[in-house]
This record gives structure tokens, sequence and C-alpha cells, in this order.
């Protein structure tokens, strides 16, 4: 039968605590994580043809995932601060939608999903907030872990029955 | 024909900015946007249990929007500083999701969508950090506008036809 | 008989949010607060010393008070970001303690007694930094609202039996 | 006879600086504080019957004082940005008060103290701010160090006769 | 003579303090300021080269300058929290430097300067991070105040003789 | 041939990433950076007699510093955040400026010329905004790096031919 002490940083009680990692070996450790802007054609056309000399809107996308990466202790209460050691965030641009994927890799003793998550949603707030006066619409869409490495648990890859 | 320039803060050359709002006049502003923690049901039920005396894992979610939301020209990088006067981040639980909803009022000089969509997604990010022990696939899904209004546009509702 | 909801910040089902204050007139509003720094007489004494020509101890505690004022909405959870308009932190040594005193001013739509309370905890808090090498039992002690003035509560004088 | 230089993070002209730690070994270090809201027995009731389900308010106390310690390098100018590897944030409910206990705990190479420290005023703060509609006379008092331990200077535990 | 109190932020005894605003009028100001980054023309010419489609060098820049501003009162001690109405950084090439401009504009009780000046410094920052591995000698310099708009003091041009 | 790859966080294509150091080992490293504030006599000698007791004003000079080297991931876009282990600013008036030298210090897997950099500029910016009444044209000039040692480049010494 399950245990509300199973939810990560929740004790027997139930009360919120930041879990002490002290004891955690210093492992290289990986995440991947994706989501997506669902937005209009006529959206991604502006942005490639924004993706001209100067162009802007798409960089400011991936500086926002990875600054928003930097500060996920800042926004996820309960999450260890860590030493990042590296971010990178790709754009690629479909019929309707912008596809974004975050990697985030440390060595450290706690992973880094939700730093990869924050990336993601961080980009994709940013890329909301660049079209937003020409699809109000336009949402984020799937963030999600396509998989990690390292620590404990090792290697995990989602699964394909999830959406 | 389309023009780059229509992109919200990017000027004709493309490049970025933080467009000047100074004449734009003071008016109560809203804006309402919603989205949501995929899960299992077994997850789901055990943020239903943790619903019990001092548990917390609901509130971190709630606390982490509305504290999310203050963040948002952090973390949006064109995004104005804001009086934020209102915020509140509600959470529904369903079979396999908790359905987060999130209201942003201000009486300022420019819209409060991205106050209220960074509420959402921050919301469902911490929701993830609570679950993924148990559920590592964990998705927030559909963070999207759902209405607006004030300021010169007026009341904008999300199209029937958008998902 | 008393109300859950008559908590700041929580609805009638104990939520946590943060109150809507679109309504509320701008008015100009202060807040002084106090609190002190309880060491040893020989703490005192290096920091009455350190009074010299680029002594920067007591500096470092009266803009540690003034940052911290600035960060407040950062910190408490549900308070609203404000347009703090002044700031001053005193400190005055006496035999054991260094007593502290900070005002805070706006012309906004909240009070600002957090203001001046953050200010007075975090300058305390940097004292404590400063002289915990010494005395490492030094405690912050007695933070609390003296007086406030402006917005529809109006003017409000800490009752003298209250410690 | 007493020097200024002994001031934690001066020189011996007085000047403030972040003092070099370089060479410090990393251990395991670890540090309680505590400290308490001082309110009414009115309140207290208030805070025990929100201990229902969702009730958020010692909930937004808890998760204030951790997401304070991760701010301790903002906040305190001459303290270490730290690998913060565990917080907890402990409340209990007296006649008239609530207590608040807090533990951090890092291996790296300079102390925990004023994270634990920050963790209890920032806790403190949250809750005057929940409360200071029913009472605005609420303070917070006695912030101060229990025990710590790890380190050059290894275990200390406050001595009895200090308040 | 002169009076150290002439100084901005220090009152009569030489203690800083965040002056009080409350009493001034909110009028539209301006302040445009500038600096460069002085590097070499191999530096330069990569830069150039990189302003093909996708090509982040300057964007960073230009965000880092905008989002630089947006962070003024965290980093300068007695500035006043502002409502900053728009931001712009302009970046142009010469054979050995890139000439780095900002706008900054609000309507606010204090004037822009500081977020004009922080801009212009963070962009250049930024920009020696982007090319230290090319030139770890490139230098930011000049960052000064071209001329400023509106409030009581009105508007102010750079007299020629100062560089 | 140049390749603007060789921009340090840029990828072939252009587009800006955190570079990943998780292979880099952690070493003891040091960088020196100045910079200047250009003033007016008058000015420099309202700072000197400002160094009585309790004078703030280079206080805040060099206190901005420090907390602005902590802030230097948070400013610079792809800059990695730092274990930063001791930093150090030093302010020297001479007849018409304020020469400003800062040391960062660190064992970590990357360098640290940018926080020693942002120290300096931080303290320039704070030190306009302290005179800025008296003398609205101060400049903050030269911010470079003087040398900087550790890690696989090991030593670099600002070469003299360059200003």
């Amino acid at each position: 039968m399950t245990d509300p002490a199973q939810l990560t940083h929740v004790d027997q009680a139930g009360a919120a605590r930041m879990v002490d990692v002290t004891a955690k070996p210093v492992t290289g450790r990986e995440a991947v994580a994706a989501g997506r802007l669902r937005t209009t054609p006529e959206v991604v056309d502006l942005l490639r043809r924004d993706g001209l000399p100067k162009g802007d809107a798409l960089a400011v996308g991936r500086l926002a995932g990875i600054m928003g990466a930097k500060r996920t202790p800042d926004l996820i209460p309960l999450c260890h601060p860590i030493a990042l050691h590296g971010v990178t965030v790709d754009l690629r641009l479909t019929t309707d939608s912008v596809e974004i994927t975050a990697t985030a890799r440390t060595a450290d003793r706690t992973g880094v999903e939700m730093e990869a998550l924050t990336a993601v949603a961080v980009a994709g707030l940013a890329l909301v907030d660049m079209v937003k006066a020409v699809d109000p619409a336009a949402s984020v869409d799937a963030v999600r872990v396509l998989s990690k490495s390292g620590g404990k648990t090792g290697a995990w890859r989602r699964p394909e029955g999830r959406p």
C-alpha cells in the first residue's frame, strides 16, 4: 500500500523538507528533457524569417532556457542548489510548432532532471512571449524528461507508452 | 505578407528590445492561464492522501506558482517588471492529473498573461519535483492562456478550436 | 468564533493565495520596525573600535538591511512586489547589544511592515555573520513593528503590554 | 587586547572582504538554529485549526524557511555561496508561540550556521505575514544557533547561560 | 565648502540610506548611456561573421544588457526598485570595438541613469565572456551617461570636455 | 582562417550554449581584475572626507562589488554557477579617480575572470550611484583582467601593449 512519504520531499507527517544528500556520491549526471511551443504556421514562418542576420527571436528562447536552468533552485522550492556544468537548448521548427530539447549535465550529488525541465519550460514561455501579439493562443506542451543517467538509480529512458 | 517585426519584442532588424510602454494607460488587467500535471492514478492517490493535516505536497505547488509569478521579469528576458497585485493558483485532482489554474491581476501598463503562464508552469514543475521518485515520466502539459481582460486590446477568450 | 480565513493570505479552504489589492488606493505609507543583536560587551567594543576610518562592520549591517528590504517579495511567499520609496536602517550600540531600527516608506496599495521587518531581520543576521567568530552565541531578538501609518487601517502604534 | 580584525569579514584596516576558504577541507557540516514567532493564543488557535486538509499557513512558514536558506549568500553580504545539501524547518505550536527549528547540512568548505539562522528568520517573517491582520504586534524572537558540528572548529553547543 | 552629505545616499553622519522619494512626482524619464567593448580586429571579424542566421553572440550581449537593467536594484545597494518601462541596447561594430548604447525609460519617481548604465556594463561583460577565449585582454571602457531627461532636474547632456 | 565557433559559448551553427565542463579538473584558480571610477577632484575630496567614522560611501562600493561577484551567473547568460571561495575589492583614491581592484578565488572547474570583472564593474556602478548628484558625468573605465592563474591554461598576465 502506498505511503505519502514516497513523495520526494515530504516526511512521514507530510511536511515539506529538502532531503539531505550529503552522503550521496558525486558522480557525472545528465538529463535530457523536451517540450514544444504549439502555435500556428504563420508564426513559425515569422520565426523562420527572423532567422536572418541579427534575428534574435530564437536566441531569446535559447538564452531564457539556459538562464532559467540556473534559476531552478530559486524556483522549485525543494530543489538543491547544484553545480550546473553544462546546458544546451536546441530549437527545431516544424510546420506549426517549435520543438524544444534541453540537456543538463553536472558532477554532483543529485540529478539534473529539474534543471533540464526548467530550461525547456522557460524557453517555451519566452517563445510564447515573443509570439503572443500574433498568436495569443500559443501554448507550451509536453514538458517531460526523455532520459537521464548517472547516480544510484542509473540510466532511465522514457517508456514508449507515456505521452 | 508577414513581417518579423510583428514579433512582440523584435525591431525591424530583428534585434531584441524591451518595448517602451511609458505612454500606455494604467488600467486594471487580469489574465487566467491553465495547464496540467500528467501523471498516474497511483500518484494522484498519494497526493490525495497527503491532503491530511500538515500535508504540504499541494501547498508546494501553489506556493511555487505564486512565487514563480513574481519572478516572471527575471525569467522572461523581455518582460516588463510589473506591479503584480494578486495571484491565485488552484489545483484540482482528477483520476490521473492535477489541473492547474492561475489568475494574475494588476493595475499597470502591460498585461499579465506571462505572469499567469509562469505561475502555471512553475507550479507544474514543482509538482513534478514532488512526484518524480514515484513517476519519473510525469509531464507538464497544455500551459496556455484561457482569457484576459483590460488594456487597449480588451477582453480575449481562448478560441474553441485551439488545443 | 474565529475562522482560519482571517489569516492574511489563506482562503476559506485554507489555501494560500496572494490577495488582490488592485482596488486599494495608492496612498503614502510608512512602517517602523525594530530588533536587536544580542551579543557580549567584548563584541560591542570591537564594533565600536571598527568605527574608525574605513571600518565596514556596521556598514555591512546597514546595507544588508536596506538590500534585504528590496528582496522582501522574493522571500515572503505571499507579499506583493511593491514600489519601495525609501529605507533607512539605524544601528545604535549599547553595552551588550546593537539596537536596530528600520523605516520603510512607499506610495502604493499595500503597507510596508514586511519590508521594515525584513530590513531589521537581515541587518541582524548580517551582524551575526560579522561577529560569529568571536561570539558564536550572538542572537537576533525582538524583531517587531513599532508603528505604521497610511492605508485604510491608518495609524497603528505598538501596545505597551506587548514584548 | 582585542583587534577589529577578529571580526569575521573585516581586514586589519577594517575593510569588508569575503574571506578566502579555498584551502579549507571539504567536510560534512551541520548547524541547528532556533527561534520563535511570539503571538497570541487566538492566533495559535487559528493556525491549529488551519491544520486541516489543504491548510497552507504552516506550510508557508516551512517553505519560506527552506527557500530562504537557499538565498543566504544573496542576503548576507560576505557569506560564501555554498552547496546546501539538506534543510528541514520544524514548527511546533505552544500556547502563544510557534517554536521554529531549522537544520542545515552540507559537505563544503564553510559552516552552515548562517543558512540555518536565515531559515529560522525567514520562516518567522513569513508567519508574521500570515497572522498580521489578526495580530499586528506578532514578533520574531531569539533567532540563535543551538549547535553546530564539522569543520576545523568541530562541535559547538550553545552555552546554558546565553539567552 | 563641500559636505559629505552631498553624496547621493549618505546622511550627515555618513551613514548609507535609501533616500525617500515618496513626495517626488511621477514623470516620464529617459536616460541614454554608452560604453564599449575594446578588443582586437580579429575578434570583431568573428562577431561580424557570427552575424549569420542563428548567430547568437551579439544577441547574448543585447539580452544580457536588457536583463541586467532589470536587476539594477538588486545590484546597486541604494537604488530604488523602479517600474522600468522600456530598454533598448544597440551594438555597433567598429574596427576593434563594439560600441554599446542603452536607452532606459520609465514613468516613475526617480531617474533611470543607473538602469541605462547597468545595461551597458552588463552587455559589455557578457561580450567579454563571449570573446575571452580568443582575446583574454578584452576590456569594457567608458561606461557613462550621455543624456537624461525628465524629473525635477530636467534635461542634462554630457559636457564636451568630459572623457 | 577564423571560425565563429572559437567564440567561447557558441557552437558551429552560432547557437549559444553553456559549455560542458564536467570533465575539467577541480583546481585552485584566481583572477585579478581592475578598473576605475573617473570623476572630479571635488568628488574624490568628498569620498576622502567621508572616510570618517561611519562613512559608508566606499563601503557601499566594496560591498556592491563583492555581492555583484556572487551574482555573476545570474547576469552573464552563459557563465557557470561556481563555488566562489573568496573575493576582495580594494579601492584607492587618486586625484580624480577611484582605482578599483578585485581578486576572486575558487577551487572549481572553470576560471573566475568573469567574477572578478563583475566585482569591478558593479563596484564602479555603485560608486557612480553615490556621486552622481555631484558629478553626473562620472564614468566607469578600463574594466579588464590583470592576471589569472590555475586551470589548464595556467598563468596569464595582461600584455603591456593592451590599454
